[in-house]
């Protein structure tokens, strides 16, 4: 009786084998985690470990988030090669004042565009963005065309729940996180390691 | 004339700041990435940094994966706090030996579960477990068994696709993650600092 489990493990391999030497272009891609589930700016932050285990340069820019301390916040001061701007408000409900919220948008925007012009630095991570394009606080055109612009092998990822339909076009690789079951909704509050 | 954008947001955040309060369970959590698009392991390694900034003490298994160096590995390798164990057997097309995969995965199993009944870990990443129990490399029920029991405090991170539903309802916070796009089908290679 010939190994069938093997047999169509080998049929798979060589599927796969195939598949993987078709995939030989090699370029700064970009990234997209939107939906509402947990798990999109952890998994910009997991990226950046991975560019930190190849001692490539990173830059981190935070729309929204930035009036706690976090643990997030305390890694990142360690490591040498990446450099964080924050745009610190909180969320708009916190600051409440539009004009304001708008004004440290683009502040924070101009320097997302910096590194986005910058082939020295190998990844940007630019978190919360797509929160700045539904607000209206930042013009989605002056991003897009930043983005098209980069460097050629520079690598972005962009997070924020609800992402427009151009953020997605222009995204090379775009995972949306469904929120099946979250943890805060049974009164458990963020978790030091988990959600801070 | 009222500021109505300032009265909406002030509402906005009595009724979070409600919800903030109401909260304040402070346990170990269970997490789970599932689905079929980029970014869970990306995600569990995001939480280990936030981890790593609270000077938490980590453990991460790893099922399938392995073959290959990564900047994960690199990074992860560099940091005191966190032990790894691999199954290092890669997929189950590489291998093409059913019983050599069920050995193997049982013997990282056992690894996962001393630091499942570890007090001293606070967060335990149990990457790509899920193709374990869907292949039945392992017994899904002494996982459940193991989970449950665990430390109070200890946080647990799981991921891989195709979640069981029992995974899902042990779970505190779950998500699902959908491949909506890939650079992969575009023929991109995998990028360091972003897949490897």
């Amino acid at each position: 009786m010939p190994d069938k489990y093997k047999q169509r493990m080998a049929r798979k391999k060589a599927h796969i084998d195939v598949r993987i030497e078709e995939a030989n272009i090699d370029k700064g891609i970009i990234v997209l985690l939107t939906g509402n589930g947990k798990g999109k700016s952890s998994s910009a932050l997991g990226m950046v470990c991975r560019a930190l285990g190849h001692d490539m340069q990173i830059a981190i820019v935070k729309f929204l988030k930035g009036v706690q301390d976090t643990g997030e916040d305390a890694f990142l001061a360690q490591q040498p090669n990446v450099r964080t701007t924050c745009m610190k408000t909180g969320f708009t409900w916190d600051t409440q004042d539009r004009e304001y919220d708008t004004q440290k948008a683009c502040e924070t925007w101009a320097v997302a565009e910096q590194y986005l012009k910058d082939a020295s630095i190998d990844l940007v991570v630019i978190d919360e963005l797509t929160y700045m394009i539904n607000y209206k606080y930042l013009d989605e055109e002056k991003i897009l065309n930043a983005l098209k612009e980069r460097p050629k092998k520079q690598h972005v990822v962009v997070t924020g729940r609800a992402a427009s339909k151009a953020l997605i076009e222009i995204a090379d690789t775009v995972s949306i996180l469904k929120d099946e079951k979250h943890a805060f909704r049974a009164n458990i509050k963020a978790q030091k390691g988990i959600d801070i």
